[in-house]
């Protein structure tokens, strides 16, 4: 590869000067990444991904007409930059991917069948990367090649990531090969994480930490430089999108669950602190997060989550948040500024969930098992201790819009008699109609059926 | 309550002298126990449970004509007595039950709506009790009477369970009153347990647990000597039954399981010694265990299973088991024999999973996420880190019976076209028709339908 001569400003970056010596331009990697190979990014909700190498690679297949004849299995630890991954499936450059998905265009590949997609939950994708569950048909059990953006490179040749971990100590360990980009185009990052890197069971131990400020791990994944093949200068920041609105819906939803936590501070179920608060991501997360901000009812949070968004800025202004963190912080543009510019203030929620009510779903991601309350717009289910029919009662009348309440009571009272009257009044169904409501909504485009006639 | 007489057996048994002085006649209980009362008892899997004061409550229902009339929400770990729980169920005492239920009698209690059932993990029950969820509209938010088998108790007044710990230290801890069985017609079981008891967030701590031979805990459940209204003794052992023999199915599950195992460890995904083993109950994991004691393939087993049954037991004499924990050991009325006699040697496995493989579940437990292999009688699906499409066709073609392979290969094939052509491929069905063989199960008698036509 060509000798490159390396910036002042990405050598105060690079404090390993052997990674120096590997400075490479992109367009001298592609020969890297062989039709079929298994390739790991590093990235999670959209922060931290590698940009430069990624391109360059679309570059090449778009420029030479590829498209299709030379595909990856690619492995990231959530969603990477829309400017990458999705340029890739737009370009057909995607075999396989695991364990999620987020755009328009992967989806499309991979209802048309071109991309194999494993969904799997994102905390144990890196302990099966480790136990070789993705590797198992690779001669090497490696993948080929693992592409790590870096806000900086430590003495040792550790990499200090950038606004998200994820999966990239993992995906690291399991490299045959590193790519490294260094973003001098952000900040270094150095002193914001605790990494601990994967061991496998029996040597496995327990992760001691007892509070979310606790700290257990090294600021940098430590990485064997043998292994890093190249290393790149990336120069613009995480291409992140404006976060959705508040709406009326996402604020009743959230008011109904604040009205909730707020009972169950009352009744001393739950310390005016919470617990450690766990958020997904969007608006009604946000108007969430907006909800234990305002006001005095919650004090002293805590935060112990997958992702932080602009709302938690807002809540560690409030006063109430003492604490958070996360594998990855996707601030929209301007909230990164805000971060950014805070850098000295900032050391940084979801209870979240919006259910379309029906009587049976299509799918089951989380079961009945785990289910203690559902919150939609019309207002909170507690299901807690209460058996399958009071539980569907409670989850009508509490959660169903008032133009589905009678469609759905009705259903329920016709599958509670029905089984009751056989003995199998359990889980009362009538399992042959159970899909009637979505039948309709794909015939008719709507949901409400005139009756449960077969 | 009318002043007792100690046996010489129960004095030796019980150490501390005010717990004597409590010594009760059932027959002055009854009244403990009114109508609606939320009663805990000892108990999991069968063994362990209260024998005496729930006899006499349903010798007093059933004397009194008083079916239906005295009811209680009753909480065990997991199932109790056949004598007791089951016959509670037959004079319908069973107003509500959490969270686990077996037998015919209380399915038909649950399914004709007279018992309310709530279903929940079996190890966030004892939680989820503390968190106080099944005692919230309780006006002390305690459960009424708990009645816990001591096979000892201790200078402190701590109780030595018998043959299971399950959810008996948090149902104490949630007692306002309990009643204590000692059993003397079973060996002092002092020595065998590690019994932690169950401190909220946020003061909860991680259990410094790292093999199953360590013990972070007490031999005793701790309890406030105050809350025990009265002592009873016990005079017959757990009424436990055989254990259903292997059969031809059951062996070839285990063998296509064990096949597994060994190609895990001759590809250096698990040790010779495997992992620490969990294994259900029944003659599929008794199968599979025996399939681990026979030969040389494993060796340093260790067990941590919810619970040891008497594949366990030829495990251990196999030489191939170190260390085994559960948290109840229910062997057959030969095997506690068996244990008992060789009490000095013993200090205890499922792989599990025959699935009738159909285009659609009616109820999911475990979601598609969790799913690393499936095994049936026909053979081994190896799914790891395939797509949905990927997985269907090692499912049908690995595990379904010969008779059904076309029946399922026709209804994915045309749910594969029909989806793909609409670019809604990643998990293709039909789902108008997917309950198709169950209905032709309820109609004729048989899932072998003709075609998927609607």
């Amino acid at each position: 590869m060509s000798s490159m001569t390396a910036s002042a400003l990405l050598k105060s970056r690079v404090r390993r000067p052997s990674m120096l010596g590997k400075l490479s331009k992109t367009s001298d990697l592609i020969d890297l990444f062989p039709n079929g190979a298994s390739v790991g990014w590093s990235g999670f909700t959209g922060v931290g991904y590698p940009k430069k190498v990624p391109t360059a690679l679309a570059d090449h297949v778009e420029k030479n007409n590829l498209q299709g004849k030379l595909k990856f299995s690619l492995f990231v630890g959530a969603s990477s930059g829309a400017e990458t991954e999705i340029r890739w499936a737009r370009l057909d450059m995607i075999e396989r991917r695991s364990p999620h998905q987020v755009g328009k265009e992967i989806a499309k590949g991979i209802n048309e069948g071109r991309i194999h997609f494993f969904d799997k939950h994102l905390s144990m994708f890196p302990v099966d990367l480790m136990y070789g569950y993705y590797t198992k048909d690779k001669p090497n059990k490696k993948l080929d090649v693992v592409i790590v953006e870096a806000s900086a490179i430590t003495e040792d040749g550790g990499i200090i990531p950038g606004a998200s971990v994820g999966a990239s100590p993992e995906l690291t360990q399991m490299a045959d090969k590193i790519i490294i980009e260094v973003n001098t185009a952000m900040p270094n990052f150095e002193g914001l994480h605790d990494i601990t890197m994967t061991d496998l069971p029996p040597r496995r131990k327990p992760y001691l930490i007892m509070a979310p400020e606790d700290r257990i791990g090294t600021p940098h994944i430590p990485v064997d430089p043998e292994k890093v093949v190249a290393l790149v200068e990336s120069d613009y920041p995480d291409q992140t999108q404006g976060n959705a609105p508040e709406d009326d819906t996402s604020r009743a939803i959230a008011a109904h669950l604040i009205e909730f936590l707020k009972h169950e501070v009352s009744q001393d179920r739950l310390p005016k602190s919470l617990l450690p608060i766990q958020s997904g991501i969007g608006n009604i997360a946000n108007a969430v997060v907006g909800g234990l901000a305002h006001g005095n009812n919650f004090d002293k949070l805590k935060v112990w989550t997958e992702v932080l968004q602009d709302s938690f800025l807002d809540l560690f202004d409030s006063g109430h948040l003492d604490f958070a963190t996360a594998t990855s912080i996707r601030f929209s543009p301007d909230g990164f500024k805000r971060f950014y510019d805070g850098w000295e203030n900032y050391a940084a929620l979801t209870v979240t969930g919006v259910s379309c009510i029906v009587p049976m779903c299509t799918h089951v991601d989380q079961t009945e098992h785990d289910l203690d309350v559902i919150v939609t717009e019309q207002g909170l289910a507690d299901v807690r201790g209460l058996s399958p029919r009071e539980r569907a009662r409670v989850i009508i009348n509490k959660t169903a819009h008032p133009d589905y309440n009678p469609i759905l009571t009705d259903y329920f009272e016709r599958a509670e008699y029905e089984c009751l009257k056989k003995g199998c009044g359990h889980e009362p169904h009538m399992l042959w109609q159970s899909f009637k409501m979505h039948k309709e909504l794909n015939d008719h485009g709507t949901m409400k059926i005139h009756n449960w006639d077969p």
